[in-house]
């Protein structure tokens, strides 16, 4: 598997993220294939991604995953949708092993979701910029419609925990209005940032309240679970035991506190590094 | 003025802050003292400190102190509250020039506002958890009631342009009702964040509401313009022209697009830069 030395299924599998909500990933991951160690990396010092332009995302995420190669990991997975969208090919030509970003496979289970081909996608500033998700789409479905709107306010909004009530209602109301006014025809829509998951329920709901018709969620978590699942195929560690989890940080705020919101277990403790 | 340089009246102010926010400082000190040249700049590449550690926060803004003195300025305004909080010792120590922070102006102010001593500030995480405010007001007046909250929902409201609406009530009602929860007596209300005097507005009437008595609201960013005319005193520049801005940012991101809204004025053009 890897291109400069030996990788077996025993070594663990490297995740990392701009701040705290790629542990919706690891959950996913956890959940999809338990038997699997991971290290994790939360850019926090750094964190968010999502304001930053193309060139600082790639330089960030070039070194993030450098620190995940330097502990021997089999396979990266890009939590972080800002930097999937804006460094996936210069993340895949530095490592010597598999690299998974968020935006593919959420691409992919958007259209299987799809009934009508009517896709919506919100994310951050950098990832909606970065027209990521588009061109994704469009390589597989040149049909496809797809409308995508920036959501600043919702990454907030996850980690105060203000997931289901008024403001979380007014304000996924607020931007998924301007979403349906591009298409009401959108009957599925990809949450392109990993904070997203925990608005799921209320973007589901005002979704479809705004549309007048079901509107499937799809969130890249998930997707990016069973995508990891699927390349490491006879790579996978099937032992039955549970993996270890390491994480890591470059910055110590908050994320005592964050953490357990978004991996939806406690969080045994975290290392700080200095990229 | 300077210890190992000379400077005149004719150098620039130099302002800094992790991100947009500090133009509101700016364009208090462009309407307190208009006859200045102005170098401004924003660490937007890693914005926001508000959620960083003051460890982190305290490299960060060293390095942008220093692009300014690199400039020649005669005067450094630290216009963003969490460097304040956490970095204005070490400032101070590596300036040849006076540095002016953003906490004790406003204390300052909010001191000579208030009736019955009773202060309430709301900023960002890492404001309100430095206790930089508590420090400033009690060491002036250690009889004063001060209660204090981070809002972090406020800085993207700001920059949404969503300052005067429903959403804006609700968030700044959750928040203040928080707030007087620990002091109903509060009197005058800090705004410890130079994002938030897009906010003043809403946050008045709110929190006057809660409170059942008027509340006065003192923003930090006219209370460091005034404190930098007086730190300046003759070395002021009393030319009758206006001076000009020069604004440098470390990222390009929605710079252009943000920018007016916090300056009040358009912006003519920024210099990126690489710290």
């Amino acid at each position: 598997m890897g291109q400069d030395r030996t990788v077996t299924k025993r070594h663990p599998i490297g995740v990392f993220d701009s701040g705290v909500g790629g542990l919706t990933v690891v959950r996913a991951l956890r959940s999809a294939i338990p038997g699997e160690d991971i290290i994790y990396l939360g850019d926090t010092a750094r964190v968010p991604y999502g304001s930053k332009s193309p060139r600082t995302v790639e330089r960030y995420a070039l070194a993030c995953q450098q620190f995940l190669l330097d502990r021997g990991v089999k396979l990266v997975l890009i939590a972080c949708n800002t930097a999937s969208a804006n460094a996936l090919p210069a993340l895949i030509a530095a490592s010597p092993v598999p690299v998974i970003g968020a935006v593919e496979p959420g691409a992919s289970s958007a259209l299987a979701a799809t009934r009508n081909g009517h896709l919506g996608v919100i994310g951050t500033l950098g990832t909606i910029r970065s027209g990521a998700y588009a061109t994704a789409i469009h390589s597989r479905n040149p049909e496809a419609q797809l409308s995508a709107l920036a959501c600043p306010l919702l990454v907030p909004l996850a980690e105060e925990g203000w997931t289901d009530d008024d403001i979380a209602r007014l304000v996924a109301k607020r931007y998924l209005v301007q979403l349906f006014a591009q298409d009401r025809e959108i009957d599925t829509l990809v949450l392109g940032c990993t904070h997203y998951p925990l608005l799921k329920d209320v973007l589901a709901q005002v979704g479809s309240e705004i549309a007048g018709h079901p509107v499937a969620v799809v969130d890249s978590a998930s997707a990016m679970a069973e995508a990891a699942r699927e390349a490491l195929g006879s790579g996978a560690n099937r032992r039955s035991t549970a993996g270890r989890l390491d994480c890591f940080a470059t910055d110590t705020s908050r994320l005592d506190e964050l953490a357990p919101r978004f991996l939806g277990e406690p969080l045994t403790g975290f290392e700080l590094v200095d990229l």
